[in-house]
């Protein structure tokens, strides 16, 4: 049977998850779940968005993924389910399978309608589940809920290229565990526009002219490794989801700081590439 | 094989957890294994209760759980398998079981007596899993430890109806994952004690004169998107667990604070609701 | 189908551990997947190897344990596989690995040699998982590196006996969370020098006397409850590893703090214990 995963903002602590986990394998015992995180940030729906699209592709095609983050049934935020990528995501339409969608269009959507059917205080154990427990059991959208063609639109902060072409406007649009920032600027944007010239990649009063593929680039391991004096350098990284990310070497956010507390960088905050040329 | 959940106060970084499911899985490769939580306050048994209470119900009948909150065995703090309510409780006799058991009542009590038989320095580790193998592979309570009846006695908050009934009065039982305050005022019990009368509920300074079904309830859609204020505003509700909440609608206990921090209201704390007479 | 363990420093908060899941379940489904810990303090070897080590060896025999911490490959930092006590780990050869072949000798290292077949921008996904996967099916080590057989040099922390036998010096290794202090000084070294001599323990300014089996051996049982004042007592422990532990009785580290903050003791920091003749 296909693997249902778990997108929440619930934290570990509450009965929440373990509920959840209670429900669905008592609709089977078949059924194999997989957290993918409980620690969005209450109501963000682009840190789940992020997370989520980053994570799912990893999963075997038909895989079923509940998104528990701002799914209170309301009038401005259906129930629906989608499946999008040969995977199947059910969640309210508050933007984030939007988020999803600007990747890959979704090959159906419904307007989940079983909610005369089933009580629905918390409508991720009472619903989601029933409906995911559906899918698994192979059953169609259809069956579920009304077709639909669209998404709730949402603005996504998207990078910027200057119109002669000499420049890249961005934004921080994640900061991860080791408190790493990471951008909307792909490798792919990054190289279609660079031809070859020097660039400054800037954030804040902060520079960079190389860009490198892993963090241990940044060491010559030619040195003797007491003249090495790297923990704590900043440097930037093609990550691996292929966007720019600064970073500092080695960091621990829970000790000396990561690079969004040490370079003062946060969610939404501009990072800028200038090209110059030859 | 029935599921095994897991409710601990261990955190999720020591090898505790890690340790006890390799036991688990060394038992048998077909056990299937659900972390409830092991975010409980070191020690906190009303906590404990409380998200195993709203937790347990979900799964399967005949689910065993295994409680790893304050566990080391001493005269006072007996090991002990309970089935109640169709599900197995293994843990120490220290209210935990107790609280449970005072929505159902025990169908069967064992002190557990394997201890001869098996080291105890992690007794969870060496005991408990042992206890739950056995339990799994249908084995009797009577196998495994002395039919006794009684639990440790325990004084739980339990809300108070005054002799007028123009008054509940109880307290903050639970702070949950977004701060808000769960209290131990059921909606049933606010039901038949109201008789269609006005109220007030009071928590410190704080009064609510409606208790809404949902979050979202407290939201005019009619109003334009920029005329709405809501985030930040405080509202009382029935929760999912259908009891009395004071909860800030879209808190975020990372940034602004959730009800408990911005009401200054916390576990313990009185909450009454006066009645009005037409 | 054997059991996959993960221990990272990833967190619970990002896409990392779900990807890595993801992919798992995408080699087979009937794969079985185990947290260990995504806790460990980013970088932190010996705290990744203190935690495997208590909890491997309760998985069954060959089983897989993945590492992901410090796993970028670098020309200090090579990928291997090691089968030790008969399970498999999979790491960066880091020191991680020789720590937990202190205590018992591999019985076979290999550097892997996969990495002109697989990506490599995040290793513990595209290169640890298909390693995995590989001996998970049965495959020999052989087939996924070359044999090798040394590991890194590391300096660990070894507690030292005086020539004269009157005196052991360790240090904290571990702090876990309760906030207690582990040592590195076991039961049976301790036992094995002191020969039925007194004893006294110092860590910094405080003094112990005993070593107690298990926690409540502070309590006296026969006080009235009312007469007994032990939370928040100190006292040294024999702890579940083995080792000897200073705690804090019935700590929260939430609240009051653990032994830790509360005797100002920290990872590394020397504890002592001198032996008194009659």
């Amino acid at each position: 049977m296909p693997i249902i995963t778990l997108t929440t903002d619930f934290g570990e602590k509450d009965h929440f998850v373990g509920a959840i986990k209670g429900a669905i394998y008592s609709e089977s015992e078949d059924l194999k779940i997989v957290d993918i995180t409980h620690h969005i940030n209450p109501f963000n729906i682009q840190e789940a968005a992020y997370v989520l699209q980053n994570a799912y592709k990893s999963f075997p095609k038909g895989s079923i993924h509940i998104i528990g983050v701002d799914a209170e049934l309301n009038p401005e935020n259906k129930h629906i389910a989608v499946k999008l990528n040969e995977h199947y995501f059910i969640g309210a339409d508050n933007g984030i399978i939007t988020l999803l969608s600007s990747e890959f269009n979704p090959e159906k959507i419904v307007e989940i309608n079983i909610h005369d059917r089933v009580e629905s205080v918390f409508p991720v154990l009472d619903v989601f589940v029933k409906v995911a427990a559906h899918i698994a059991r192979g059953g169609t959208l259809e069956v579920i809920g009304k077709l639909t063609t669209s998404l709730k639109p949402i603005k996504q902060l998207m990078p910027i290229v200057s119109a002669d072409e000499t420049q890249i406007s961005g934004n921080v649009i994640y900061i991860d565990n080791y408190g790493n920032i990471v951008t909307n600027i792909s490798k792919k944007l990054f190289n279609s526009i660079r031809q070859n010239r020097k660039f400054e990649l800037s954030a804040r009063n902060h520079k960079f002219n190389t860009i490198y593929d892993k963090y241990s680039d940044l060491v010559n391991f030619d040195l003797d490794d007491n003249k090495r004096d790297y923990d704590g350098k900043k440097l930037a990284i093609f990550n691996s989801q292929n966007n720019i990310e600064i970073a500092i070497y080695r960091s621990n956010l829970n000790t000396v700081g990561g690079a969004s507390s040490l370079l003062g960088l946060d969610y939404r905050d501009t990072v800028s590439i200038k090209f110059i040329e030859g």
